[in-house]
Order: C-alpha cells, then structure tokens, then sequence
C-alpha cells in the first residue's frame, strides 16, 4: 500500500482484488492498534473517501463479530449501501449472534441480501465421513426463524487455514473443491441480487 | 439474574460459578446491543462495582479478540489484575492478532499467564485420525518469538459445540475427554501462577 497526489493506492491481490486493510500501515506485526471508537471510525472514513479504488464493482467490508462501533461506523458512512451478508457458524448458541445482526440491519434499514453459513460439515481428510464440528442445521433454522434468505452453507475444510498460513487463497489453490463450489453458488446468488 | 438492595444478582451455573452477561439483561435474544464505546465501559463498570460477587476464587472476564474498547475498558478498570490469559488457534494467520495482543499488555503494564492454543489438532470421531482443521504449531512457535509461556493446546471436540447448543458445559458432560484433561492441566498451571 502506498500513497501519491490521486490518494492512497490499495494492494492489488489474486484476480485483481484490491484489499486495504489498517495492517498494512503499521510499523511491525506485533504492533496493535489501541483504539477507542472514534478513532477507529475516523480510519474507516479514510478508507473509503481517501484510497484511490478506481472503478469496482463491489466494494465488499468484512466486519468483526457483533454490533459494535465498526458495524455502525459503516452503516452511518455509506447509508445507501446495496445490502449485508450475515456469516454464522452451524451452531444453535451462534444463532442468538446472528438475530441480534439481523435485528439490527433491520433498525438501520439496510437490506439483508442473506444469511451465509460458514464452517458447516467437513468430510475427514483420512476417511471421508462427515463431521459436524460445530453442530448442524443452525443456518437453516435462523434463516426460517428470521425470514433471511439462507445464501448457502460452505463446508469447512482444512485447506482453508493451510493454504491462508502459505498466503495463497484456498479458491485459488484448491478450484473445484466443494468448499469453492458452495462459495461460487453462493457468489451467484448475491451477483443476482445486486447486478 | 436480578437485583435486590444488596446489587445485582449473578446467574449461579454449574460448580457454583457465577455469571453475568449482557444478554440476561435484554428483553429478548433478537435484541442487539448497539452501543459505542463509551456505552459499553459503563455496562462493564457496572458488572464490576454493582453485581453482587460475594467472595470469588477467581473473576474472569471474557473478552472479544483484538485490542478495542472492551480490553482497553477492562485494564484500565482493574489496573491491578492478576494477569491476561491469551487465547489463539493453532494458525499462523492468528498469531498477528496474538502478538499484537502480547504487545497491548505489556504496554499497559499488566502480566501475561501465558497463551493457550485453542482447537487444536482433532481426532475423527470415524477413524480417529488426527486432523489439523486450523492448521498446526502456531501457538508454541509465537510462544517462542514473544517469550510467553504457551499454557497448553486444546484439542477440537465437536462435543464443545453439540453440548453447548445443548446447554450442557462439555467438562460437565464429557469429563476425561481429552479436551477436559488439557483445560485441567491448564487450570492447574494458571493455579500456580495465581495462588
């Protein structure tokens, strides 16, 4: 990352993604970022006025956990945003996590393009059975219970953390894995709602 | 919970522990929390100075990963704890947070128990092969580059997960399980260093 008289200069990564990320402007790894809530909505600003993104055609930001600062940061900032995606993990007790996000795009009066369920049933490497390592059936039952949409649900797999650790994407290392395939199914779905 | 002339009442769960959260206090589980900053560090004053604790062996409060308002809030309430216990996956990935997190607390002056690696490697429930879902050794190989005691590796159990949506701790429900003899050694670790 970079910066010049047009603004600063996002990185460019696999498939011409660009990615700006507040770890890319710290001094060391080891070095955190001690900041209350303001501050962290004043770089989040930056973000999005001050980085030169050029022409995209989705501007995607991956929010931590919750409906905290950073959540409402973004919602304030880009009141017209198309829409947001809810990821849960298959599990009854992440679903009260899931509701209260739902609830809450719903207060702000953004659209809830879905609801993705991540790190569902994953086939043993060794024998191929199938195992439920954080329960089952959570993303369908929010989904009924709420009335989202259910986008998908993206069985997890080991590769995943493997190939992050070597810093290559898993949908760039791993095409054709079911993981990747539940991915583009849910890819198209979103495509659909937001052309 | 509830509140009399002597504080709030802590909910009392297995083993006699003591519990308070915010989600006892919302009306229902679809109700989001959206508070900023500032918000947040009264509830957590609160749960501090106004919940009834009586005498407590220990008070361990769980916080949300990285270094925002809620850590901020805790050590600069209890400036004089006994320590912070770190809590990471076995992934490289993870070990920036992890050391970003060691670096937080050494800048506010409050001592380390050391790291423990949660999710570890995972028996198939099939065939019992080890799988290594979060990819393996980071928690011993930050231990090593930041100097912190690495307490001990949990492995991944999807008994955690099913027990939970039960509403059944897994120590309560699977004692000596592998998982549950880690987290004792742990225990016993932390006992020592926080007599």
């Amino acid at each position: 990352m970079g910066s010049g008289p047009d603004g600063i200069r996002p990185i460019i990564g696999p498939e011409y993604i660009k990615v700006v990320s507040m770890a890319f402007l710290l001094p060391n790894d080891d070095a955190p970022v001690i900041w209350r809530g303001p501050l962290k909505m004043g770089a989040i600003r930056q973000f999005l006025e001050e980085v030169n993104w050029g022409d995209l055609d989705y501007l995607l930001v991956d929010l931590p956990p919750g409906t905290g600062d950073e959540s409402l940061s973004i919602l304030q900032l880009l009141p017209e945003m198309d829409g947001v995606i809810i990821v849960t993990i298959p599990s009854e007790v992440s679903q009260a996590v899931v509701k209260k996000a739902v609830t809450f795009a719903r207060k702000m009066n953004v659209p809830i393009l879905g609801i993705v369920e991540n790190m569902s049933g994953m086939p043993c490497p060794h024998c191929g059975e199938i195992i439920e390592v954080f329960s089952k059936g959570g993303g369908a039952k929010v989904s009924d219970e709420m009335d989202v949409e259910l986008l998908g649900s993206i069985p997890l797999d080991p590769q995943v953390a493997a190939d992050s650790d070597e810093g290559v994407p898993f949908i760039v290392k791993h095409p054709g894995s079911p993981a990747v395939e539940a991915f583009i199914q849910i890819i198209k779905k979103i495509e659909k709602k937001v052309p």
